[in-house]
């Protein structure tokens, strides 16, 4: 099969390396000519362009690119595409997308690999990055099956978990446990920042250990990724921190108050929930 | 040196490891009988009772009780005690220590080593626990300067760093790394735990990953020492937690009035502050 890729980072990268060793004819688009000539010296596509109308001949196309540039770009692409390409997207948010897309695009499906990293770049593709990962794909009612299919069958060679759902319930899933613990984390090094005793300050970077190196990693990380995060996810984003905020209340009260049996059970239960997440 | 240990858990166990492996005749003090047997069995102490009263030789006494314990049991201790025995303690909060102890006993020194892991008692002491870690000691200026000292030597021959500070600063100190960072993670399993729509919920619990399952660590830990740092640091974690809200109401402004660049400032900021805890 002949697949475009529009944008060649972490993911159309790595992308591309799982699809050519299936035997796929795999073409590339970047802006840049430089990263064109890596993906191509690196082996993940085959051949690689700056220009859109490389992807005319492609049977599916999947759009890679930072999630600012997925509507604008598809957009500038659609003039070289026939109307039987199917065209499938990796953004980490998907209700804007999709709600963008695919009154443009009959063909479209909404993805979403969830096999980040904090490293970003065609330097830092590889193999196999999608093997045991979720990916989400967001089909609407109206989608053709057969879109669908072939989107699924590539998906599952990659051997990549693959989970249905609406874009809406996709992007609150993910504000729960990927936005949430960046805002949550963010904010428990800004609070320690705000220490004025600087002698108390000093102690404290000198005695953080595992727990707060834990509790803080998703807060120190990349600022763009968190900013996109709020920006294209934001009225989830919002509705989890509305939520998380009036537990932080409920706690708040409950040390206030000196209640310790029922912040006691409190502790138990969150406890005893983690693992339905992270096991 | 005769040295006595009451409470035969990871910490006194370890302890006693050490203290013996330099040559020190070791007394343990347990209130089970059967942890007095295993502490002599596994060699953590040269001999070992139920009885309080075998300390009454030692001339260094370290109260590693759980923290509700230290003061109680030291206040059944002092009965058996010369008054020329050093006194020391291991709890995590220093100040209510320091303030119910310092006036019955003049050679009392509030300690904190900062070597806690999840597994707890007798079974999981170890040789060696203490190097390269924080070991806080909080003398009063009208504690005696040899008292210091052999508390000091004995701290320092474990391979711990020595940090002096106040007992109020030390609380102040592990309130921001240890004790909020418990807080703000349990709350965000809490939070995720209130999603009403069953299927994002399964979703969330799907998806989650590195991310979520650091942040969440600490929030799902063991729920008596989260009960134990709000009970006895109260106001100082309190403290933290007042300012820990603040910077979450201003994030989530931020996130409402879509002020883009500043919410990217503070993203940039708080990733800048993080190496000064963690590296």
């Amino acid at each position: 099969m002949k697949i475009g890729i529009l944008g060649l980072g972490l993911i159309g990268g790595s992308l591309g390396f799982d699809l050519r060793s299936q035997g796929h004819n795999v073409l590339g688009v970047s802006r840049r000519e430089s990263t064109c000539q890596k993906a191509v010296a690196l082996g993940s596509v085959e051949q690689a362009s700056v220009d859109l109308s490389l992807l005319a001949s492609a049977e599916v196309v999947f759009i890679c690119t930072p999630i600012a540039l997925i509507v604008p770009q598809f957009e500038q692409l659609i003039a070289y595409l026939p109307s039987t390409t199917v065209v499938t997207d990796v953004g980490s948010v998907k209700a804007p997308i999709v709600e963008a897309i695919s009154p443009l695009w009959d063909n479209f499906i909404g993805g979403h690999p969830m096999a980040g990293r904090a490293d970003s770049g065609i330097e830092a593709a590889q193999r196999d990055l999608f093997v045991g990962k979720p990916y989400v794909l967001t089909p609407e009612t109206r989608t053709p099956t057969a879109a669908i299919s072939v989107v699924e069958e590539i998906v599952r060679s990659l051997g990549a978990n693959i989970y249905h759902c609406q874009p809406e319930q996709h992007d609150r899933a993910v504000a729960w446990i990927s936005h949430l613990p960046v805002m949550v984390s963010s904010s428990l090094i800004a609070a320690c920042m705000s220490e004025t005793d600087s002698e108390v300050l000093q102690l404290a970077q000198k005695f953080a250990s595992s727990g707060f190196r834990d509790t803080s990693r998703v807060g120190g990380g990349n600022p763009e990724l968190g900013l996109m995060m709020a920006r294209y996810n934001r009225q989830a984003l919002l509705r989890s921190l509305q939520h998380y905020r009036h537990n932080l209340d409920k706690l708040i009260h409950l040390i206030e108050q000196e209640d310790w049996t029922v912040l006691e059970e409190r502790l138990k239960s969150t406890g005893k929930a983690r693992p339905d997440f992270v096991e």
